[in-house]
């Protein structure tokens, strides 16, 4: 084998009351990233697609060559390699596309050399190549990418995952607003202290969204499906957040929240039918504000990371 | 029928992670009620058994006769009605024995008068009851003690109650410090704002606990059952309160917290032959400090309110 390729999924954080907690990885957005030994002995990035805008080549600020040059340098491994990297999705969009290429880029290196790397080792390669490159851990959107499902982070000293069932039903419609932000500029706004008032609301829904899950009751998950605390601080980065939230939530949406630390709007519903109507009353509404913008429906991706050839 | 006799069990709230939103009927120990018909036209409490202090006897500051009055007055019934109350646990120890109270209060009434409360009347009458009396509402008390078992109270506005599979074997050993604590004392020591850092520590926990019950796993029971927020402040009221938590951590605890608001400390076991390690390990610390306790070693009661005669 002289090469590898391999697909980690984009993914949806936080989930409205699960503040760096949460994540599901969902379907058809991710990144690809192949991996292809070279002579030159080095790490060359020779191909990226799907992005207007070019990546640092430098390798401790590139999260793929970050990640790969991390676990070439744990396991003595000495080689040259082409890599090109496919974003299948957009980035700095809240949708962890900074996890799903630190999670393909250590799957392909696993495949590659055949490490045989346990469930846990592919999880710290991948949270160490995007800290290296980005100075933050983002579990909540690793942890599903990898994995896929629905996870629950119960804590990060040391970092404790937990797969929670889900409805077979359970949709999620994406509204992406064509405008970038920085997430250790959503995190730096963010208020240190909290109203305790706040904080129970906003563990019960927590508490009650992994209920609703493993019961698979989406009343339970729509009166969960509330933020208290982060999503008031955030919206104002967001242009037009109330209005788009309001309107996938009158169109029937069981919740709609800020996916990761935004731009991008997730709906959830519990119905094909109802994600159209949630797409048009968001279409409706970016349209009358003139936003930039796609919308994606999709679903809860069971199998996280895959081996492509 | 001119008499109608019902017992309401006593609860562990709050459950270390989840202040004001968990609870936990227990088995053995709670309120047992008696109403019986008289000719007086009055509420009569007749007889209190089983604490050493005189409850008041003005109606708005009982809870039981608080509770039965309220439901009088509701159901336009005209009746006098001697009461007895025997209480098989010990008051204003953390235990609730105020919603036990209310509880039994009105699942007698509702039985003497055939009124064929829904579950939802059942909850409010007893939660009007217990808040006419005491002015606080704990549904993380009221609700275990009405419908028995572990309960997630998502919310309380309005209030939406959640049952929650436990395993079978979740055994609870309680300390009960025989010093008394004044809920409303308990509650305004606490600070009104948190850090967010602890806020998100203990939002894990929450939802890792649920997840742990739904799993029936005590590896992941063990590792929620921890408070970073409320438990460091009350402690100061609870003489020893960390030597006796460590006491019981040692011997074998998958955790120990504060029971509702003190002075009971309650610790979780997943088999019956470390409770008695556990009871072993209070006793040694409490005679060390000369303490004045009592020690049950009881399990999850899946029953809740139950009609005796």
């Amino acid at each position: 084998m002289n090469k590898a390729k391999c697909f980690a999924p984009a993914s949806v954080s936080n989930v409205a009351c699960g503040f760096d907690i949460m994540g599901f990885a969902i379907e058809n957005l991710g990144v690809e990233t192949e991996l292809e030994l070279s002579d030159k002995g080095e790490l060359n990035l020779v191909e990226t697609v799907g992005i207007n805008q070019s990546l640092p080549k430098e390798i401790d600020k590139n999260i793929t060559l970050a990640a790969v040059k991390h676990i070439l340098n744990e396991k003595k491994i000495d080689v040259g390699l082409n890599i090109k990297i496919n974003f299948k999705m957009p980035i700095s969009s809240g949708l962890g596309s900074s996890a799903a290429a630190a999670v393909s880029a250590v799957c392909c290196a696993n495949k590659l050399f055949n490490l045989n790397l346990s469930d846990k080792e592919l999880l710290n390669y991948s949270l160490k190549g995007e800290y290296i490159a980005s100075k933050s851990i983002h579990a909540d959107n690793v942890a599903p990418s990898l994995f896929g499902g629905f996870i629950l982070i119960r804590g990060y000293d040391p970092i404790d995952i937990i797969k929670i069932p889900y409805p077979e039903n359970f949709y999620c419609i994406l509204f992406y607003n064509n405008i970038e932000i920085k997430t250790w500029h959503a995190r730096k706004i963010l208020k240190q202290e909290i109203s305790l008032k706040d904080a129970v609301k906003q563990w019960g829904n927590a508490a009650g969204l992994i209920a609703g899950m493993f019961l698979k009751d989406f009343g339970i998950i729509k009166r969960s499906l509330i933020d208290h605390i982060i999503e008031k601080e955030r919206a104002i980065l967001i242009p037009y957040f109330y209005e788009l939230k309001n309107a996938a939530l009158e169109a029937g949406a069981l919740g709609a929240s800020i996916s990761g630390s935004g731009p991008t709007i997730f709906a959830v519903s519990d119905s094909e039918k109802k994600c159209e109507d949630i797409k048009t009353a968001f279409e409706n509404e970016a349209k009358k504000r003139n936003l930039d913008y796609k919308i994606f429906i999709t679903k809860i991706n069971s199998k996280g990371a895959t081996f492509l050839e």
